[in-house]
């Protein structure tokens, strides 16, 4: 989700010294359509002042239109644009680190050999300490095939290591996991369910990314048929859980709860059938759902969901949730007093917010405020500390609980850059891991003090 | 190789202190055939001085003789034996790092979504940026079945990550590169390819280590010819290229050269093979070699060497290179005058190289010598940056020369630390890819300044 705007500039501007030069810059920017990031001050003297301004288009028309407005602006001039993005994403963003230094033969001896035979050794006659003495305890592969990366559709798994790098650089920055990019190539379920089962033991979790439906559906429960670690397609169960947050703390505004409501599901392609899924083992309702594919209907169905019809949908639903990729799908006068919408769909939603809210819906959301981030790092952090054969829907709910009590008043999920989030998406697996008998782990001191 | 003395302890002694006192500790220790390591001072009083002493010993046994000897020696009280290796293994020795900190929104709009969408589609458009913007450029993958592990045989993958994690943080340390170990879960060959194979888009270059002969050849056979990125199965061309380049130190000291002596081979696995093969290609001449196991002659006589006897080995060559781990196969009334022989076994070689010398060996000595650490690092660190599709025997033969010109004098190789000598090896490798016509990349400025 979240790929509006998905080209960022950074433009030197100089102004000349005077008040509201700014001012009418923006505002040339703005009647293009243009998203305004930091601006910052680069220098000052009496005469000029001159400022880096981060843009973000959807175009490259676009960003040629803002260059020429930059430009043009009377009192304004334009000295540099610049892809910051682009440069700093040279090299890439991860790296692997060694967490000794290497410096004299005594770590020589201490990190390679002799030393870790006689580790390697302790690790063949009680397998279990390798998470212990290993870095297997905190790796995670971040598997794809490319095929369905963000909005960008089918680009291949090496276009789409950007991502993946992300992720990883996320993982580490939030949760001080070791996210592995693995890039296939190869698209056969099958193929990919092999070759994922064979380098398994070097991670303590899989993390699917990014695999179009409904392969992904075969590929994740074949995995968790034959790991016994956990297996995660980010693309359902991550956004399943952070819709599901959004959604409690929707149905919390206005004074609902989830267990009395009838909710329709509007495309249940990997995201849409594991928001489903979720909201019925917690409400213990059936999910109206629908979808163009009949086969992801009868997905739903093996699931307890009812095949249903948009119009159905819109009229019986107290909550819709759209998942569609189909811009503009639900016309406001399908909505109904009081309801609930999150359309999710992503650079354009299936009803703008301010349109649902208009026709007289009682919350209306879209895709922006769902973001992945707040759901995989925290899920994958408890199910590795609690070491769980495999992450259960009991799980994810707990997840959804944390990221929705962790919510400040008046917004919908918190910041995904707020850590104490993830720590209580982790301690909220674990937690529930433990309750429900799924942890291998010792978990002495985990909830008191978690690292 | 270098497995001797694998278990290290540190023990904490308190002397009285009185002169001599640590000394007849260590004459009792050394008794005991302990190995002592540093010696560092942890306190000190008018009557008292406590050390921690690092021992390295072969067996459990004798390490229960070094704590008897260390309590009952007079003078001196054991205080604490520790083992410092197994503490530091703790967690891992090697990490992903995010390159950039995430603290703000522009930072996660960077790292992660709307910024790199635009990356993602420049490298669909342009496959040949991706080295560039992504981690791709410095990944490789270090690849194990468990099948021959050090000295330790077949341990499995999982208990050889300890080894893999130790070249991941040299790999790191010495040359920059990050190092993925991949612990596989399947010993067979052509599964074993297909692995690699379908995970080698994530990687610049691939890194076998510790598979089992004969099956180490096709493996590294296979995967050469499909994939259009080097392949290395490091117990061969690792261990080829740091005993040719201790092989031209040693010509270089008795005064002759490889193109005009005669060298026999006792023991053609893995690295008996490529030390031939490296040696054959450098000097045009044919190895003799011999193996108990025919299969293993037949590929040495593949690559242009004669099939030999030890006898015959022994009578005619002017160098012998033993790599049969049989301990004490070469009796010293076979050396001849004059003979350089490196019985390379381990932990006991061929010969011990003070009975070869007595027997009239002009130069001798064993695997302690061969430390591969020299040479893998700074070969993958040239065949990335010059972007080869092979590593090839000129290349290999480079960075032995590159090994052997980095030696100071009166000693066979450089130390494993030096970053100098790897920075030669990596530039005397890309050097010899460009005058090859190997070279990919552009190496403008590279050999100026290496990075």
């Amino acid at each position: 989700m979240w790929t509006e705007h998905n080209i960022m500039r950074t433009i030197r501007v100089r102004n000349v010294q005077t008040p509201g030069n700014l001012g009418c810059l923006l505002v040339a920017l703005g009647e293009l359509g243009t998203f305004v990031g930091e601006i910052s001050l680069v220098r000052m003297d009496h005469e000029h002042v001159v400022r880096d301004i981060v843009v973000y288009v959807d175009t490259h028309e676009q960003l040629e239109r803002v260059v020429e407005v930059a430009g043009g602006t009377p009192g304004s001039e334009l000295i540099e644009v610049r892809d910051d993005v682009l440069e700093l994403h040279q090299g890439g963003k991860i790296a692997v680190r060694s967490r000794y230094p290497i410096d004299t033969l005594r770590d020589l001896r201490r990190i390679y050999t002799p030393g870790v035979a006689e580790v390697c050794r302790l690790i063949q006659r009680q397998p279990e300490v390798a998470r212990r003495y290993t870095a297997i305890g905190h790796l995670v592969a971040i598997v794809t095939d490319g095929t369905a990366v963000l909005g960008l559709g089918n680009i291949g798994a090496v276009a789409s290591m950007p991502v993946m790098e992300g992720k990883a650089a996320l993982l580490e920055s939030l949760v001080g996991l070791s996210g592995i990019p693995i890039l296939l190539d190869t698209t056969d379920p099958s193929e990919i369910v092999r070759v994922v089962q064979a380098i398994a033991p070097t991670f303590a979790a899989i993390q699917l990314e990014d695999i179009s439906g409904p392969r992904c559906f075969t590929i994740e429960e074949q995995l968790i048929e034959r790991l016994d670690r956990p297996v995660m397609h980010d693309d359902q169960h991550g956004t399943g859980v952070v819709v599901t947050a959004a959604l409690l703390n929707a149905l919390k505004a206005v004074d609902q709860s989830l267990d009395r409501v009838q909710i329709g599901q509007v495309g249940l392609g990997a995201a849409g059938l594991a928001i489903s899924r979720m909201l019925m083992h917690q409400s213990s309702r059936p999910v109206l759902g629908t979808d163009l594919d009949q086969a992801a209907v009868e997905r739903l169905q093996l699931y307890g969901g009812t095949a249903s019809t948009l119009e159905e949908i819109m009229a019986k639903s107290d909550v819709v949730i759209a998942t569609t990729g189909a811009a503009g799908l639900i016309r406001p006068e399908w909505v109904r007093r009081g309801q609930i919408i999150l359309a999710l769909s992503n650079p354009v939603p299936e009803i703008e917010p301010e349109q649902a809210l208009e026709a007289g819906a009682a919350f209306a959301a879209d895709g922006k405020v769902v973001n992945n981030v707040l759901g995989f790092p925290g899920i994958l952090r408890g199910a590795v500390d609690a070491n769980v054969r495999r992450l259960t829907t009991e799980m994810y709910l707990a997840a959804a609980r944390a990221i929705a009590d962790s919510t400040p008043d008046h917004q919908i999920v918190p910041s995904p850059l707020d850590r104490e989030v993830h720590r209580a998406v982790a301690r909220a697996v674990a937690r529930t891991a433990l309750e429900t008998g799924e942890a291998r782990a010792d978990l002495t001191g985990y909830f008191a003090d978690l690292e």
